[in-house]
Parts: structure tokens; C-alpha cells; sequence
């Protein structure tokens, strides 16, 4: 669980690469600013209330733990460095430390608000952006995880909110808190920052296919402990998941790459990058209840469907940059719902779908599932990013001349790439960043000039 | 085991980066397709017929497993998620679920397959590359695996085919079965798909050190996972092949920067890259059989052995773009044959090699071990690269206009780098692939802009 | 542990990347080499007789181990595969293989060596870099870390040197040992090798952000190894390191971007990298000592410390060109020294700092120790830095025409980038290398080019 812990920390900087190579070179650094932010923040509201109103105790209807149960995770650490708060809550059965489980966690709620930032590349103020992923983690995140996560106590009863334990709908890693929660909340803070300047008029090509590549691998890499570790240990489920996760990820590429090739007459490296996503999007949820060929078809059809879905934005004509929701709400849907129809009762889940004799019991409790996360997510995120928007006095994005300059230079001060001390390249400077704050070096080295 | 098979999951997109960084610019994004494209196909495969294959219950002299015994894994996870077949081949020995056996297997059938990608650099169709791959992993990957690697069952027998029970010749992590396997059949199809147009005239520079240091460095990290995994346990097994895996690349390393020295005048960071590449293969048979002081002769003396096979192409004109038959198969050979020398009775392994007063028993299993490897695949690969090109009407690779184009843009629409945002790169755009399918998203707007 | 050793070792070519993407391109490739030949070397320096140095018996006065008690590690895998050495000191308690721990502090010392190349980039001959190197881990590294790392052997005893045995200062996983000792080796050599050229007058910025980006995220990721893996086992105390390494990892990423946003009134991305390295660093010695809050105060307070410490070398014009010294001694010194305020006794250290009642009783021991090691290292260092300028005839250094033109090329022959295949990059090649000696191919190509 360890080893799962710091493989989902990874994810975050794969995400910043897989979103980083994707936007223009001049706004490359704020993708990825973005995402490590999302890390630096999240991690200390993780540390101070997060981990409390996702898994502590719950204050009625499962609804929300209680936020000021462990604040700053006094209680989980003292003597045994599991648990000596009041009740049983924090003990995990078996031997796993409650605080294996708070940094396992952490990880979660961090790429969850990562995710959200592809949507809104290029042109959200960062400022805005921390003040958003704060309120919507508090707001959004934490009650959902609360909803979605189950986990058993060191006494043999199971916690968790109430579509674990109420609805009994299927979430085994995140398919409905992380993916549809994230999809949903980006569509949301997509509408309300508004468009690029000149989408979808001027191509916007990725910048950096390597980056987008090297990203897709290290996610994969790490969503190993996202499905694996979500196991709580390494027994026969664990095992499960992590072949499913493969199985389902390399159907998932092939189908990207066939419908490209029947579509568009070429397979893309974007769109193997983008397929190996769409599976592992489409397996978290499920990587426990269907059957390794239940796992490839889960993967095909839902990679087949995101595969189409990147268009929609075309259609009604909101800029979703990086295909947050084509991906990861399209991809959350479709994994949350085909459990309901390939459950395979031979599964650690031994829960058994439609196709499977179990008739449409498991279907609409992933429905229901899913869109209580969708609706509840969507609508406050909306009223999240409107009132982020008033607060910043209405100016969420970068001017337009701002935007034409590139967020990196006009946010950050930095320019990504400087290839100019190449004798062959020494034409070629990137860019012209304000000199006194190019970096902290320069910076610096520019107040000490001033001094002598 | 479940760690070790995320490692080694990873070193497929590492090995895509080492390789893409190696070739020209215009190149990169097909030499990463053709690894990530590997992972999809191959653990589909897999999970279909390839691991019954490979570790099913033999059908005959130790040469190949049963394909349909647990064809898409049937009978692996019902009930126990361990085995229920009706015999006991599939439960592995102590407390380990057949299903981890499975995924750990599966990265190993993967990365063979993607090291051929190789040798064929910036000129195969990429059809035509999927279709071999599928008909190799089939005829020569799945039976070879099937011959080497040998395991515990439930009962205490130990399971496996000819080479690893018959003859008995130490290959811990797959010497035989991966590098001398890949790096024959890299020789047979580079040599039916010729040469790129201008090699060996023109120099063809990697275009990217810096992507082929980071994807050596992956594949170092993922390696452990091979090796260490390769001991089925957390154990003074792994802990000894650990150290060995490490010792040895460290001394492999500096044994090519000082070839290099010597022959060349400069140590290169390539060369450090490579180095480290035939250190790990050399270890790979040897880790578990060797001492520490035999894993440095080990890495060091067949590193040496590599840096100069790598030269072995002009010599005799076979254009084997990255050096997967210099480095893989030179390699391979090299560390599997040394073990007959090498092999340490103090070792795990307890064989006593020709130096260790073994006389030379292990040596000529050894040899007969690599040596039927080496003919079977590279005989089979010739063969079914000729029935491949058959396939494709003998247009097995580009044209040479398409070839003078860039193979990014001419199989996959695409090309890897796009700095014009830089406003002082403005003049430097990558490249000006056709406009309707550069990318899912551009080729989805594109279509969206046509029926407004 | 295994896990962890491979996620140490991954370390160093993350930090290759880290410090390769903050030079200028021209010299990307020795910044690279410098990490990666570390790893070559000490990891043979390590197994010959660097592990009896630091974890063999004490030859007295808790100041070395005996260099020659396991030299090539006999006698720690013959049998057993733990040890059989006359006594018990290289068995460790619990069921580790000895192995595995000889695994898991190669790694510290290899990354301890590499983190000193940062302060002489683009400057340094290779062969001067290599010689201090090995020189360095011998007469300095080795035996700070049998002052600093006790472990307990098989017998119930704990083993180890002065520091950790009779000053009982609290260093976990290395303030001392490897960021103290490090960031004074490198002020040391910096001062010794001199400026750079043009340097504080021409702004160097870092070549490729993104490259820093993924370094540091690599760094992270790499670090739960070194800390949770310190704890020597999948327990309570991993779990504790754990959430502290992330959580202070967190705040001090924050701290950093807002001493940027006071100071220069944009938060940077390489403010976001180096906030992190900086928390890492905090928070190494202190992550068993401190609870959760303890560990965002001690990550926070470093990072603001070193944030502000990185313009030093601008004021007493040193080049220490990556900062070295305001990260890594700064910010190993703060980490030790806060321990002896922030150490809650609820931690499972169990000792209270000044903070929680204890007085300055931990504190005076913690300034002693980063003192002790500060001293011995800065003195030593400058030493072996005079006696390999000695060896070299004064030339350490490259000549001003050769810094002009670029280490890479001078030093290794090559040059990073090369993007003239692309159409679009057609005008641009990376640099005119020598074009005999460009890559190991070309090389061997022009030597058989002659011959025909």
C-alpha cells in the first residue's frame, strides 16, 4: 500500500506532462503549474480536514464525516500510530496504519482536482485556479469520497457514505468520485472561463507528442496503485484488478487506434496516448467485478465512446482544451455503467450484471451512482467557478493580449524552452521574458547588480 | 511481485522514449507507436491464448503449453482467484495468486516484442509492424517463454519446458527467452525490411539525448522489477539479484565509457545510455547465479563486447537502426554464456561455473540453451517477415518519398514537436502535416467546421 | 525495502534530468553525465569496499567501519544469503537480508555524490569530475555515513557510528549524511573550480523547463523511498514517514511560490520544483520526529529559508550554478536543526524538541551533528578539490574557448537536440559536433567508411 501510495503521488507529474505536452509551448509551464499546485495544496487541506470529512465518522445520513474529527490527523498517530480516537473508526481491519490510508487517499483527492485543470488550459488566471481547486475540493471532493470510499474497521463493520454502503453501487478505485466527479466539474469551470481566443477557428496543435507520451506511460504506471492499492493489501484482489487494468488499457488503445483508423484513415500517437487514458478511466471502477474479457470489452467500448466523444465540444461548442470531459466524464459513465452489464458473479465483486444472469439490480444502482456524483458535482462546481469569478471581479482569464502572449510569460514570468546557446539553434531564443523575473536566479542576480 | 510487474510495465514506455529519442525528429512518434502498440496487442493476446501458451500444461517434450487450457484466463479466477483447473499447473507455490503470475508474465511477452522495434527504425509501415508483432508473439515468443522459464506449482513440482528442466540452463529473467530472442529476430527483419535510404552514407543523429538518458534511467528502475521479481517473492533471493542488477550496470556502464575513451578520445552520454542497456542485459540470465565481484566481470566484460559489436552493422551492412542485435542479442549471448563461467556455488543458483572449479557442465548447457534460442527465432522471424511482406504485396515499408517525408506524418498524420507559439521560435513551426487530420481533436473540428 | 532501493536508485537520473533541464543547452548532456557516471562509479566503489566502510564493525570510536570486513561482499551471501560473518553485526534484526540494506544505501551514497555536480555545471572536465567522485565518497561519504546511520543487528544491538550511537542526534533518512554533507562539498568545489564564464553578468536560464518539471516530479516519487523505505520495513513508522514527506513536501512548495509572489510578484515554476526538492530535503531527517502539523511547519519554514538563501551566491559571488548550497545545505541544516524545536514525543521518535517541552536538550544534539558533519566535509572537500586541480596540472577545468563552444561538445562530443529532420526545423540543426565522433555509429561508421 506504500509502494500504491507513491505510484498515484506520480501520477500527478505524469498528468502535468500528459496536459503539458498537449497545449501550445507557450503555456506549457501553467498546464503543469496547475497540476503541482493541485499537489501543494491539497496535500496540506488533505492533512488539516480532508482526510476528516472523507473518513471520519459520519455525521448523519452518509452524507459527510466529521471535518473536525482528526484536524491535522491528531488521534491517528499518537502510541500506536494507528488510532486511539474514541471509536473504532480510524483502525483499519488487518494491519494497515490508518495513516497508510490517509497518504493513499491523499493522492486520490489531489488528482482528482488535477484532472479538472486540462479543461480550462491557456487562459485561467492562477490565482483563480488555486481559490478554485480549494473550494472544490472542500466543497465537491471530500463529501463525494465520503460517498464513494467504503473501508472496514478494525471491528468488522464497513464505513463509508451512502453510495458504498447504501446503494451498494460499485466504485472499487474512483470511477464515479474521481473521474465523473472531475469530467463533470470540468465541463462546469470550462463554460464559466469561456473559450480561447480563436477556438476552434486556429489549430492548436500539441506542442510536444514526447511529453504527451511519456505522460500516458508514467499514468499507467502509477494507476497500478490507484486499481491494485485499492485492494488494501497484496492478496488475490489486488492481482485481479492489476491484470484487468492491463488487459483493459491495451483494448482500449487498440480500439482509439481503430476507430482513427477507420475515421480519420491514420492512427495517431495522440490517439494511443489517448486510448490508454480512456481504458484506465474506464477500468477504475471496475477492475473487481468483470472477468479479464470483461475487462477488454469494458476497455474497447468505452475508448471506442470517448474516441467520438472528443468531438462533442465541436457540436455544442464549449472549449474543453485537453478533453477532460471526452476522456474522464465519458470514460467515468461508461465504466460505472457497463459493470452493470458484465459483473461477473466469478469476480472478487461476486456481483453478477445483466449478461451475466443478474438482470438490470446492479445496472440502476450504477446509474443512480453515477448521477447523484454527476449532478451534484456539476451544479456546484458551476456555482463554485461563478462566485471564484466574483470574487476575481470577473477577471478569471488573462486579458486578450495576455492570452495572445502566451499565460507562461504574463502568469509565471518563465518561458519553458531556451534552445539559444546551441551553436546551430543561436538564432533561436524563446522568447523574451521580462528580464528582472525570468527566474529566481536571475532575479535575484538583477537586486545584487543593482546593489554593487 | 505486483510492484515488480508495474516496473516492468513501465520499461516498455521507457524503451519508447530510449528509442525515440535515438532516431531523427521526424521519426520519434512512430518508434514510440510501435512499443506502446506492442503493449496493446501483446497483452490482449496474452490474456487471450498467449499465457496459456506459455505456462499451460504441457502438450509434449517440454516444447509448448496447452493454448485453449485457460484461454482469456478461464479457470484462473473463479472462486479463489488462484487456480481451479482441474490440475494443480496453475497454483504457484507459497501464496502467490496465478493471476500476479499472469500480469508479471505478460510485461515480460510485451517488452521482447517491443526491443525488435528497434531494428527497423523510420521505414516500416506500421501495419505491417502490428502484424508481425501479433504472428511473432504467437510462434516464437510464446513457445521460447514457454521452453526458459520454469516454475513451482502447488504440489512442488516444478513446471516448465525443455530448457529450463531438460537441459537445465540458468536464464533467471529471461537472457535466452527476452534479449537473445528479440535481437535475432531484430537481425532477420531488419534484414528483410532493408535499409533507410542514405544509411550508411548520411549520418542519422539521435535527435534527442536527453529523452534517450531519461528512457535509460527508466529502464534501469524497471529492471528491478525483472530481476528482482524474477525470485517470485520478497526474499534473499530478490535481495541478491538486486544487488547484482545494480553492480553490474554500474560496471557495465563505465567498461563502454571507457571503450569509448580509448577507441574515440570523448565519453559519450549515449554511450553511458548503452552502457547501461548491455549491463542490464547481461545480468538478466546471471543475476541469481553470479557473486557480486562475477556481476561486475559479468557487466563489465560483455558491456566492452557490445560497444564494439555495435560497429558490426557497417561491417557487414545489415542497417539495425538502434543496435538491438549489438547491444540485445551480443548481449544476451554474452551474459548467458558467461554464467558457465561465472556461476558461484555461493550463489542462490549454487551451480559452480568453469572458474569456480564446475569444470565446464553449465557452460555447454549454457551454450546449447542460447544457441537454440538463436535459431529457432531467428529462423522463424526470417520466415514470417517474409510472409508479412508477402502480405503486404512486398510494400512492406515506405516509399521513398514517404520515407524522405518523415514516417510521423506519413503513417500517423502527425509530427512530434510544434514550438511557433514561442514568440521567438515564431518563425519555427514543426513541420506542416495535412491540416484535417493532425489530430483527433483538429481532425473532429475540421469535420465539425464542414457541416456549419 | 526492494521497492524502495528501486525508487532511490530512480533518483538519480531524475535528478539528472532535474539539474540537466536548468543549464544551458549546450551543456545538458555533462550535467546528465556528471549523475549518471556517479552512479557507474560508486556503485563499484560501493560493493568493493564503500558498504565496510560505512556498515562494517567499528574500528573504534564510532568513526569508520572496517574497510576490508566485507570487501566485495563476501561473506554477506554465501549460505544464508543474510550473513555469515564471524559476528553478528551484518545480520540485521527482523528477517532483511543484509543484501537488500547493502541495496538500499548504495543508492544514498550514489545520489549523494551526483547532488554536489549542480554546483560546477557547464565547466568541469569529466575526467576531473570522476576522479573527485571517487575520491570524495571514499575519504568523505563513507564514513559520515557509519557516524550517522545506526541499524539494529540480529542480536538486539544497535550498530553504527557516533552521531547516531553517542550524540543521539536524529537524523532518519539523511539530513545530515547526504544534504549537509553534500551542500558543503559543493560550495567547497565551487569555490575550487571557480565561475563560469560571464557569469553573474549574462543571465543562464534553463534550457527546458519541462525537463525540471519531471525531474523533481521523479525526485518526489523516488523520495518515499528514502524515507518510508528508511523506516527498514512496511509498518507503522513507513506510514508516519510517509504522510510527512508528503505533506511537507506540500507546504514547502507553497512557501515557495509565495515568497516568489511577495518578492518578484510571480509565482515560477522552477519556484514550484524547487519548493519541493527543498521540503524534501526538510523534512529527510525529520520524518519519524515530527507530527503531520510539525511536518508542514518544518517543510514550509525550510523552503521559505531556502528560497531566500538562493540569492547568497550573488552577494559572496560564489557560482554555485544550480544551487546546491541554498537547497541542500540550507535546507538539510534547517530540517536537522528544526527537529529540536518541532520532535513530538508522540512520533515514534518519542522525543520532545523545544516546542513540546523538551527543552534544548535534542536541539544542542542536533547542532551538533550538522556541525560535526558541516566541518569534516567542507575541510576535506576543499582539500581533495586542490589535490585533483594538483593532479590535473591546474587545468579542472575547461579552457574559455571550450566553455564558449559548450561542454558537450567538448567534453563528450555531442550535442543534445537536433530537430533538422523536421520540414518545418529544416534551417535548424543542433550544433556542428565533430562528425567523427559524434555518436558510437557514426563513429564506427566513418571508421568503416574508410575502410571500404
Amino acid at each position: 500500500m506504500l509502494a500504491s501510495t507513491a505510484l498515484v503521488l506520480f501520477m500527478t507529474p505524469g498528468l502535468a506532462l500528459f496536459y503539458g505536452g498537449m497545449v501550445r509551448s507557450k503555456s506549457v509551464l501553467n498546464m503543469m503549474m496547475m497540476s503541482l499546485s493541485s499537489m501543494g495544496l491539497i496535500g496540506v487541506l488533505w492533512v488539516l480536514y480532508g482526510y476528516s470529512m472523507a473518513f471520519g465518522n459520519d455525521v448523519g445520513g452518509g452524507l459527510l464525516g466529521n471535518p473536525t474529527e482528526a484536524w491535522g490527523l491528531k488521534g491517528l498517530f499518537v502510541g500506536s500510530y494507528s488510532a486511539n480516537v474514541a471509536d473504532s473508526s480510524y483502525v483499519l481491519s488487518g494491519s494497515i496504519p490508518a495513516l497508510a490510508f490517509v497518504g493513499f487517499q491523499a493522492t486520490f483527492a489531489i488528482i482528482t482536482v488535477a484532472l479538472i485543470s486540462g479543461a480550462v488550459a491557456d487562459r485561467m488566471k492562477f490565482g483563480a485556479w488555486l481559490l478554485f481547486a480549494g473550494i472544490w475540493a472542500t466543497i465537491v471532493y471530500f463529501p463525494v469520497a465520503h460517498w464513494v470510499f467504503a473501508f472496514d474497521s478494525s471491528d468488522g463493520s464497513v464505513l463509508g457514505g451512502w453510495i458504498a454502503n447504501s446503494l451498494k453501487a460499485i466504485d472499487f478505485a474512483g470511477g464515479t468520485a474521481v473521474h465523473i466527479n472531475a469530467g463533470i466539474a470540468a465541463l462546469a469551470l470550462a463554460i464559466v472561463v469561456g473559450k480561447r481566443r480563436g477556438w476552434p477557428r486556429e489549430p492548436m496543435r500539441p506542442h510536444n507528442l514526447t511529453l504527451v507520451m511519456l505522460g500516458a506511460g508514467i499514468l499507467w504506471f502509477g494507476w497500478f496503485g490507484f486499481n491494485a492499492g485499492s485492494a488494501l493489501g497484496a492478496n488475490g484482489t489486488a492481482a485481479f484488478a492489476m491484470v484487468n487494468t492491463i488487459v483493459a488499457t491495451c483494448a482500449a488503445m487498440l480500439a482509439w487506434l481503430l476507430v482513427e483508423r477507420i475515421r480519420d484513415g491514420k492512427a495517431t500517437s495522440l490517439g494511443a496516448a489517448s486510448g490508454v487514458v480512456a481504458g484506465l478511466v474506464a477500468i477504475t471502477p471496475a477492475c473487481a467485478s468483470v472477468s479479464p474479457l470483461g475487462a477488454i470489452a469494458v476497455g474497447a467500448i468505452t475508448s471506442a465512446l470517448c474516441a467520438l466523444a472528443v468531438g462533442l465540444k465541436f457540436r455544442f461548442g464549449y472549449d474543453d482544451s485537453l478533453d477532460v470531459v471526452g476522456v474522464h466524464l465519458v470514460g467515468g459513465l461508461a465504466g460505472t455503467i457497463l459493470i452493470g452489464f458484465f459483473a461477473d458473479p466469478g469476480s472478487p465483486a461476486a456481483v453478477a450484471g445483466l449478461f451475466y444472469g443478474g438482470g438490470v439490480d446492479q445496472l440502476w444502482r450504477q446509474i443512480v451512482g453515477a448521477l447523484a456524483v454527476l449532478l451534484y458535482s456539476g451544479i456546484l462546481t458551476f456555482v463554485i467557478a461563478l462566485i471564484v469569478k466574483a470574487i476575481f471581479g470577473g477577471k478569471i482569464r488573462l486579458s486578450p493580449e495576455e492570452e495572445t502572449t502566451g499565460i507562461d510569460e504574463t502568469e509565471h514570468a518563465e518561458t519553458a524552452y531556451d534552445f539559444s546557446s546551441h551553436r546551430g539553434l543561436a538564432g533561436v531564443s524563446a522568447g523574451t521574458p521580462r528580464p528582472d523575473a525570468a527566474t529566481p536566479q536571475a532575479a535575484a542576480h538583477v537586486a545584487a547588480g543593482k546593489e554593487s
